[in-house]
This record gives structure tokens, C-alpha cells and sequence, in this order.
């Protein structure tokens, strides 16, 4: 067989494994020289294929390489950068194919969520018709969790432990607090359309301590008398609560709870977040005092508490995606399939493009109590395998050894390309 | 010698090792039953004292205990209450000492910051009027680090590892996205009147690895052109940066930066945090994409990422105040005296509560770049041995193992008293 490089590209939000990911692709693929030559790697993504900067991985050591698998964050830039359809923009297509051409790139290796898996599958398509065949491997990431098929996606087990963890911690603060101070405490957490994150801070109350928590999910429309009730009845139990809410949640209206149109004393709009709205009618209406805080990029990239699940099960996608290309699999995507639950057992699967392109997974009404401010047994379940386990990166002078790459530019060898 | 018992308070804003103090303290105290009876700990602080509402420690087992050296928060509940001056309530200093004899309390340890040390210094003063001499010591913790005579004071280390790590990552993080989209995150961080915390900010750029932080200190007045211009130069040197602000940075007005006259839609105000403010200001007038966070109580509860120095300093303080008590030492506050930085070593010092009481400690004018901006290598120098070492809690189906205690009351014996 004739022996061709490999592209591999960092897409949308980036997470504290996906550098796990690259780690296990970039090793299994030197594993195998004699049929996978380099992997070049997309300077910012896609965006890098598109203009040709290339990044020659086989120029990082060994160890940098293995360094990526605690490196939280995308190694080689990632980009939020849609490809628009083959009708709208069939050039930018078209342009991707003669890259892969001019570097002899066999294997289009698409590390990123529900739109790359749509881009990977294009190209997969074109280069075919266009007489230079690729074979496209779409490899799962988002902390969204929104991938089909897939049990569960590479990134998520790391923030949902994250805010599993914090949520606990500080729960134990505000009970501390509570008698002459703060009662309720408001963290708002990621999930535009899906409740999946916020469902995490659930996990927080356990059997070993159970602890009063109430979800805002943006699967529930936000009804501020329940909520307050809810938030009232459980101070009234325990002397204090922890509200746990989903950045996407939207009110009546339909608008996101978070846009209430604030305006500063000159009147310029300004942007809050969602937690100090919550806390602010919390205050409003029970006058309790609170604290509020914004997990935002901390929690997607705190590779410093990952889940060990989630870290194995990034570097097992990485790797899948060479032996499925190695296979001469094309338009697939590698799948984490759950075997069993107790005790936990996965394995890797495969999903035909198709099916997971543009496909978003809601998160099942099932996971939700009744009242639709907590996670039900069935949820705990499903997510108690995925934050298990710690997986610490190394440390120096107290802060983790994270790598940073040299990432070395591959030659150009076509014309310029405006994007 | 008489045997008498001992009270234990914690105070003000818990950490995530004042229960390693706690831990010192009642392990230490358990090896002289001899000299100390039993340890009464105060459910939510000084309150308990007040209210007669003691904890009896000695029911809890030694597993339990020696759990609370990895347990953040307050395990017997904290308060903020500041008693008023001697003149104006004597009759709390006097209930006081009537609770203490009647529990046969000869110690007096309590927990905490500025104000906590005044209180204990009233309290030996006006037991030796009354004719019950209680030997009242002080146990330094804050967050804030601003208690004088100590080189630093047990939680502030874990705080600083924790914001030095979340800055880090989120540096990686918006490093990753800054090509097509995010290229400023703001972190607002904890620290009212003095920088130390934003300070820690700065360790997330080191030697191993470079990164653009810029740091809005509160010792330092909000300059709006200067900080753009910094700001600017930063993305375009990088491509990006990370803003850590602390929240109590107030313009040229003198008015917190927070402090923004938000209203909502219908003119009620909204209390906003600094970071969107900050974040609002860089999206007026340079038009980069953000994103902000703000760590509110996740920061100081972080007890997963704990500094080792920082536990064994918090453990330290705790024991000593007892091996000051066996000694006889009235008014006073074991303090952590640092011997040198390079290697670092530290011990136990003594100061006298006189000279503890209602003095602040500001960080030095020389800890901070010329340009206000940055933190300089004599901050470095001192901070960076604070957040060495890591110290994991254990952990159960991917979350910490935290310790509830019973905190099973004593029988009261006095009066109810209102507070």
C-alpha cells in the first residue's frame, strides 16, 4: 500500500482533554509508519488546512507528544470556523482537497462536535467525486454531550466532575456561612441547549452526603414562583441551598433568563451572565443573602481535576480513528458504547457519518425529577461512571507541567487562499 | 495542675483548611488529657459561645478528625458577627465568660481574621477583671493574607493555587480559540481592600511557561486608557490575554469598578460582578470577543487543589496554639515564620495579640510592576513557595471524600441569651 500523511484538526470549544485525543492519534499513527507517513496538524483548525498552515507534528518528541495527554486545551489553535455547504462555498471544499493533495494527505483526521462530523463527511464526498479520494474520520468532542450514538463525548466527564466537585465544595462554604451570612449560593454553568452540565452539579449530593441542590435547566422553562418555593422550602430545611443553573435557561417569553436588557447608569447595555439574575431575584423576593459565581472556561479546561474516565476514553478515540483509517474505514466516527453500568464497562464502536451529522442529543426528560429541579436516579446512573477517577498531571513549583509545542510549520507549496 | 476544658471557634469567611487548623488543633489537645479536658467547638462560631450552643468534640471519632484535614469549609459552622466594643456591649464579653466557666473552659482558641484577634484579646483581658482567667489564643486564617507579623496566613495559599491554575488553564483555553474568536478572559477574583489574591494571578505565566496576564490590582486606581492600551498591545504581541481583576478595583472616583449603576429592563438594580463590567469595556472600545468568569466561593473552597505548604501551615497553627496554651501564653497568635525562600523553610512564631488586633497588612507598593499591571519577581519570590505542593483529598466515585461530623451538643446549663 502506498504510504500517505495524515491531516488532523482541532474544531469549535476545546476542552481539558482533547489534547488526550491528539495524543492517542498522534502515537498510534507513529506506530505505523510504514503506512501513515506524518500527521500534519491544522494551525487553528480547519482554518489551517484552508490557508495551508500545516503543522509537521513528527517534529515534537516523544515526549512532548505523550505530554499532551495532561495539556489541557487545543495544542495547535482550534477555530470556530463552519464551513458553509458545498452549494454556498463549494471553493472552500475544493481547496481543502488540493491542500490534501499537494501534501499527500490520505487521512482527514476532524476532532470536534456536530458541525465538524457534517464538514468531515462533506469532504469525505467531494474528495471522491474529485478523483482524490480521502478517508475522513470524524473523532467526538464537546462537553455538550450532544454527539448521537456515542454513549457519552470525550470532554464532558471532565467538566461534569469539575462542577460536581465545586458544586460540593461550595455547598460546604455556603452551609458554613449560613447562619448570620450567605444562604444560597448561584453557579452558572455551561449548556446552551442542553441540560447536561447542570445536571452534574446534582452528583454533588451523594448517599455519603447529601446535600440541597436545585438544577435550572434550560430543557425546563424558568418558573420563578415554583422556583422560589423550591428555593424556600429547602433554606427552610437545611438553612441554606446551592442553585445549580444552566446558562441556556429561558423564561416564558422564550428569552434566555441571562438577557434582561441590563443597562449601565448611561444607558449602554451590558452583558451579565445568568447567575447574578438568579441571584438577584432570590434576593428580590426571599431577601436572602447570596453569592454567585461563573464556572465559564474554568470548567472546560480544568485539566487539573479531569475525570480519569474521560481522559482514557479521549486518548481511545484518538487511537481508534488511526485503526479505523488503517482499516480503510471512511466517514466514520469512533463511539464509546456502554457495555454496563455496574460495574461500568465501555468499548469503542463505530458510527457511519450519516447518522451523527447534524444530529443534536437532548438530554431525556427521564434524567429530570418531576418537579424539573433535579437529576433522577436514572441520570446519576448514566453519569456516575463518567467523572470517575483522577488522572493528575504532573507538577513543578506548584503549578501543573502543561506543554506547549513547537509546532513547526510544514513549507507551503500552493498560492495563497483568502478566507 | 487543673484540668480545664477547651473552646473552639471558627470565624468569619471559612477556607479550604481552616479545618485543617481544626484538625491540628483537637489532635494536638487529645495528647494532653492530662491538661485539657474536652474540646468544645462553637456551632457557627462565636454565636455558640454566645447562645451556649457547644459542640463536644470528643464525640467524634479520630477517623473523623483526622478527616477534617482535608474537608474545606467550616465543620462547625462559621458566623459573621463582630463583637461590638467592650463600652457599648459588655454584657456579650461577660456572657461570654459565664458560658466558659460554667463548661469549665480554661482556653479560648479562636479562628480567624483581623477582627477575631481583637475579640480574643477583650476576651483575656476582661476574663482576668472578672476573676476567670481564660489564656485566649488567637489561630490566624484569611484568605485575604492581611494579617500583620505572619508572612502569610493559612488559606490564602490554597486560594492562590487555585486561581494561579484556573489562570493557566484559561489561558490555554482562550489561547486555543483567539484565531476566529475569543481573545480576552476576565477572571474576577476575591480581595476587597489589598491584591494578594489577583496577585496569584501573575504565577500563571512562569519561566516553563510565558503567558500575557494583565492584573487589576485594588491597590492600583482603574485608569481606562492605560488598561485598553495594555490590553491591546497584549493581543497584539500574543493574539490574546487573560485579565484577572479583583473585585475590589475602584476607579478615579473612588466607587468600585463593580459598582455600575446596572438596572434591568424595568429599572430595578442589578448587582453585577466586575469582570462583565471589564469585559464590557474591552468589547466597547477595542471590539474583541470575551469571555469572563468569576470564582466567587469556588476559589476558597477549591480544597481538591489545595496547597500542601498551605495544609501543613494550616495543621501547624492549630497544634501550636495548643503547645502555646500547655505553655501558659495568654493574648497571643501562633504566626508562620519564613526562614528563607530559596529553599523555602519556615516555623513557628509567637506574636502578641496587642499587635495583631485591627492592623492590616497591604501588599508592599514594591510587589507590583511599575506599569500596575503585573506582579514583580520579589512578589514571585514570596508567593511561589505558597502554593507548592499538592495535598489530594480521597476520593470516592470520582468526588472527595468529605467528612460530616455529628456535632452532637453539650447540655446547656445556663439561661437562654439573646443576640
Amino acid at each position: 500500500m502506498t504510504r500517505k500523511n495524515a491531516f488532523y484538526a482541532q474544531s469549535g470549544g476545546v476542552t481539558a482533554v482533547i489534547n488526550a485525543t491528539a495524543c492517542g492519534l498522534i502515537e498510534a499513527a507513529r506506530q505505523h509508519r510504514d503506512r501513515i507517513g506524518k500527521v500534519y496538524a491544522g494551525r487553528n483548525g480547519i482554518i489551517g488546512a484552508l490557508t495551508e498552515d500545516l503543522i509537521d507534528t513528527s517534529r515534537e518528541s516523544a515526549a512532548a507528544i505523550a505530554a499532551l495527554r495532561h495539556t489541557p486545551a487545543g495544542a495547535f489553535g482550534s477555530c470556530r470556523y463552519k464551513l458553509k455547504s458545498l452549494e454556498e462555498n463549494r471553493r472552500e471544499y475544493e481547496r481543502l482537497i488540493e491542500v490534501f493533495e499537494a501534501h499527500n494527505i490520505g487521512y482527514f483526521f476532524y476532532n470536534g462536535g456536530g458541525d465538524s462530523a457534517d464538514t468531515c463527511l462533506k469532504v469525505s464526498q467531494l474528495s471522491e467525486r474529485m478523483g482524490y479520494p480521502i478517508q475522513a474520520i470524524h473523532v467526538p468532542k464537546t462537553v455538550d454531550n450532544d454527539l448521537p450514538i456515542t454513549d457519552n463525548c470525550p470532554g464532558f466527564g471532565s467538566v461534569a466532575k469539575y462542577i460536581a466537585i465545586s458544586t460540593l465544595e461550595a455547598s460546604l462554604d455556603v452551609a458554613s456561612m449560613a447562619k448570620t451570612s450567605t444562604k444560597v449560593f448561584v453557579l452558572e454553568v455551561m449548556g446552551r441547549h442542553a441540560g447536561w452540565i447542570a445536571a452534574a452539579g446534582g452528583l454533588a449530593s451523594s448517599e455519603d452526603m447529601a446535600l440541597p441542590i436545585v438544577i435550572l435547566f434550560p430543557e425546563v422553562t424558568f418558573d420563578r414562583d415554583r422556583f422560589l418555593a423550591k428555593v424556600e422550602q429547602m433554606v427552610a430545611d437545611h438553612g441554606y441551598c446551592s442553585v445549580v443553573v444552566s446558562e441556556g435557561v429561558r423564561g416564558p417569553d422564550g428569552r434566555f433568563l441571562s438577557d434582561q436588557g441590563l443597562r449601565d447608569a448611561f444607558g449602554h447595555a451590558q452583558l451579565g451572565g445568568v447567575a447574578p439574575v438568579v441571584a438577584s431575584i432570590i434576593k428580590e423576593n426571599l431577601g436572602y443573602k447570596y453569592h454567585w459565581g461563573v464556572a465559564d472556561y474554568l470548567q472546560r479546561a480544568a485539566r487539573h481535576i479531569a475525570s480519569k474516565t474521560d481522559v482514557e476514553q479521549a486518548y481511545a478515540m484518538g487511537k481508534a480513528a488511526v485503526q479505523f483509517a488503517l482499516k480503510g474505514h471512511n466517514a466514520v466516527m469512533p463511539t464509546i458504547e456502554r457495555r454496563s453500568s455496574k460495574p461500568y464497562r465501555w468499548g469503542v464502536g463505530m458510527a457511519p457519518l450519516k447518522k451523527v451529522a447534524n444530529v443534536e442529543k437532548m438530554m431525556p426528560r427521564s434524567f429530570i425529577t418531576r418537579d424539573g429541579f433535579g437529576i433522577t436516579n436514572k441520570c446519576r446512573e448514566y453519569l456516575a461512571p463518567l467523572i470517575k477517577g483522577e488522572d493528575y498531571p504532573p507538577y513543578r513549583n506548584g503549578l501543573p507541567r502543561y506543554v506547549r509545542l513547537k509546532n513547526i510549520a510544514v513549507p507551503r507549496k500552493l498560492e495563497a487562499f483568502e478566507i
